[in-house]
């Protein structure tokens, strides 16, 4: 019998609503989201959680109440536990999301860009 | 401060060997690594874990006691705990994995090809 891969392409080209990660797998009690960004998140915090960002195609950063860090497409960065962050991108950029299942977007933030969880595609 | 993200292609460029994982990162628990694979690897079973695949570049497939799955550059497939898989590439393939910190390459198997774990580039 021959199963089918996770295309990230063919996942990419199922949504189009920005700051709103999409779940493609789950590995344990973890989640592999994909998610297109453009324009500033919201300041907030993982409280419980690292979180891995790889950059699959254009251009982001993630601002730090103390520095900042630019990803272009190849890039990855793990933003570490209760570190205050906010990710940014001038263009559409399109991002896959590491972290546990149940992480909130905005973390202990909230507002209007907190997206509904465990929404797979 | 500026920081400075984890370019994967920068960090494939720093090794050779094939079936030998190598650490870029880790998100709680859990490891990022990335490994160069071409020919067959070993049939084995990790007990205790899923396992993801995502290929970076090149073509390899997964084989299964009950079917098999192929994966090009862009692909991803989580093998589930416990299910015995075998790993194959004609040509050289680069691959990220994400499993636990811990776990054999081998798994239950062992062998000549077992790679020492926890090896950072």
């Amino acid at each position: 019998m021959s199963e089918t891969a996770i295309n990230l392409a063919r996942k990419l080209s199922l949504f189009t609503d920005h700051w709103s990660p999409k779940v493609i797998a789950e590995l344990n009690d973890y989640q592999v989201k994909l998610v297109k960004i453009q324009g500033e998140f919201v300041w907030h915090t993982h409280a419980h959680t690292d979180e891995v960002f790889i950059v699959l195609s254009g251009e982001m950063k993630i601002l730090f109440r103390d520095g900042q860090v630019s990803l272009a497409a190849g890039d990855m960065y793990v933003v570490k536990t209760g570190r205050e962050h906010k990710p940014v991108a001038q263009k559409e950029c399109h991002v896959m999301l590491i972290e546990p299942r149940g992480v909130v977007n905005t973390g202990e933030a909230g507002g209007e860009k907190t997206a509904a969880q465990d929404v797979w595609i």
